[in-house]
């Protein structure tokens, strides 16, 4: 009985994760076009300002049960792994 | 006009930010629940055999643009961030 809830429980667990491997990259895909767009308009890709606004985001939008600042350290790790691929992106433009 | 498209790519960011927010939490709620139904079972909240399976379904399920070891490092942070969430369910049981 306890592990049949175990199991369904961690079937759901399971589909939330796909859903956020899908989410986070297609998250990955806007921080690249916003990456080319920015490297085009002769732009810094990394914005505090922009990052600062998207944390503030996060914690007004935030119901739980996560504190904030354990979803905007998250979101930090995101946020750096986007500049890592537009960074990654713009030498494969240089060597072009 | 590169202005405007840089406008609505962050629009979409942002979009997919709230719902990145969401689908976290969602899936904290899940874990949550995981470890009430663990703990009545007397098993421990750790289970480095599952986290491995979740692991290899990430890779599994990676179409990019983010590699499989970038998106496996963010999810170390989640199930990390859900360990210490069930951990004060725990203490806050033993102390009722």
């Amino acid at each position: 009985m306890g592990n049949e809830q175990l199991e369904e429980l961690r079937k759901e667990l399971d589909e939330v994760n796909l859903q956020l491997v899908k989410l986070i990259n297609e998250r990955a895909k806007l921080a690249k076009e916003i990456g080319r767009v920015k490297s085009a308009q002769g732009l810094n890709r990394f914005d505090p300002v922009r990052e600062r606004k998207m944390l503030d985001m996060i914690s007004e939008n935030n119901q739980g049960p996560f504190e904030t600042s354990t979803l905007q350290h998250i979101f930090k790790q995101i946020f750096k792994a986007s500049l890592e691929l537009q960074e990654d992106d713009h030498r494969k433009a240089l060597l072009v």
